[in-house]
């Protein structure tokens, strides 16, 4: 794993990745005390950074690896990520997902081309199912987030955010970013090493939720105790990767975790000041800018927007706290 | 009024107004049966394309009479962007709005550091107010639309649809504009002719509201009959300008004409399939695209949402179409 990887994925990446803008908001600058840059990355093809990590991966697979088809284990945004980089490619992807998934996500990743295959969460295990598919018809299997390929495609949001750096005369800023597996923040802290050292990645995790806190801490990796009770529900993983752990080690600052309150205003100040619909998990970052100032150093932060998969009532229910 | 200003209004804007993305989803491709290209300036400073107009004709004046102040008459996007526009000019700003405006409007026009001139729709005249305020500070009025350097920095977003174009090798399209008084119209128009001449603009109004549509009809200036009635409040200027009509009805293709229960459901499109908040009035574009397939011609359409300031209340009732 290392820069050129991230460089290369970028060049791959180019024309078909949305590159998204970086937004600010006087009134946003006020809340946080310092400047706030937004990296939009909602506006990502399929809503969420995840398309850069799975076009990434399809296009860095050897043709015929690819052309053979993928498979992928996710009820969220990598799944939707994966599904319309597959079918750019022309590629057959099976998605395997639990058969309680909301009904718009299938749909919705079956309207991308992708073939869903269900299981039952309580009685099957869905690497079995997934497995088992994958060798009798010779799929790859793409990971989420501990796969170099992918982490290098998340990472060319970071050469994005130190392009702007430059071109802006920020050389020292805290970089929070939403953290569930942890490869949007290793790819982003690979890219900053090289291109802005004086960036510094900080994930950012719902409260209950912090394994990434606790891992770094310990200096091992740990899981969260449970799997649901946040509406983060992107960021939810159990514990960081096998892969992504050692960069977060060497690359990353301290973890901040926020509350689910936080994360709802942070998207109602979102709608209100960047016209932009950010997920709760997407918010973290903005929720540690705007209401943990105290945790950040410099008088600029970045955030990453990561996604903005919402649906209507829970983004209404976040927009009533603006009161 | 040509190309020449708005090439210059672009390079006076470069890296004071975001370069607005280009966004597109197979969803509404497949709602609209063409391929949408939707201009998001709802992510324009101040949550509107009225910045760059306000921007152009700030940096336009000479500066003695910019340093001098300026005023402007409006309640809504044109008072914000104005505001912000010169406060970055280091110049005193004045905006005249009626005393039943939304607290919430003039609370930001304040904050952005304009001072707001109240008064009363029912008894004062805001051009007496404004004129008389403007002799003795010396102030500029800078007009919403009907004035050639606000055209030119509107017409910027043309070229960046023409730039966007040529990238992707489209050579006839309509353009879709939600239509007030014709500023962005009308400048789009322009550059469309010099970058893109395949490219034609189509303003968009609401129904009840459609003086441009049977202006460009009658070949004369008709008015509006009613100056309230629907939620699109953005666009219900009540004619086209001395300035922006004639470059209409030279190079607009006829007007469309939707229904506010259009614009709701294409700004719950836009919410779900995009990731962006439209204002209604901002929507009217995406939903001529999506919902009057049939006046349009090409497989191509491109769409401005031109802005999005639109209170939780609102939004959340236009997300309620989503079912």
């Amino acid at each position: 794993m290392n820069i050129d990887m991230i460089r290369a994925a970028q060049t791959r990446l180019a024309g078909h990745a949305v590159l998204t803008p970086i937004l600010h908001s006087p009134f946003l600058d006020d809340i946080a005390g310092r400047r706030v840059f937004v990296k939009a990355e909602c506006l990502q093809h399929t809503g969420s950074f995840k398309f850069r990590g799975a076009w990434s991966a399809l296009s860095g697979l050897p043709p015929e690896i690819c052309a053979a088809g993928v498979i992928a284990y996710s009820s969220g945004n990598h799944a939707q990520g994966m599904a319309l980089a597959a079918r750019r490619h022309g590629a057959p992807v099976v998605i395997v997902m639990p058969s309680d998934a909301p009904a718009l996500k299938i749909a919705n990743t079956r309207a991308l081309g992708a073939e869903v295959v269900l299981y039952d969460r309580a009685t099957e295990s869905r690497e079995e199912i997934g497995g088992a598919l994958a060798e009798e018809r010779d799929l790859t299997l793409v990971r989420p987030f501990d796969e170099p390929l992918v982490i290098a495609g998340q990472g060319s949001v970071g050469l994005e955010i130190a392009a702007h750096a430059q071109g802006h005369d920020v050389t020292e800023a805290d970089v929070l970013i939403p953290c569930g597996g942890g490869g949007l923040t290793s790819g982003v802290a690979l890219a900053l090493e090289q291109d802005a050292p004086g960036l510094q990645v900080r994930p950012v995790e719902p409260q209950g939720f912090d394994d990434v806190a606790r891992s770094l801490d310990a200096g091992m990796i740990l899981s969260n105790a449970n799997a649901t009770g946040s509406i983060c529900d992107s960021i939810l993983t159990a514990a960081p990767g096998s892969v992504t752990f050692p960069i977060l080690q060497r690359l990353s600052g301290p973890a901040i975790t926020i509350t689910d309150e936080e994360a709802q205003h942070a998207m109602a100040l979102a709608f209100q000041r960047l016209k932009l619909v950010i997920e709760p998990g997407g918010a973290a970052g903005l929720a540690a800018a705007l209401f943990h100032p105290e945790t950040i150093e410099g008088d600029t932060v970045y955030v990453v927007a990561s996604g903005g998969n919402v649906d209507a009532a829970q983004f209404s229910a976040a927009l009533s706290s603006l009161g």
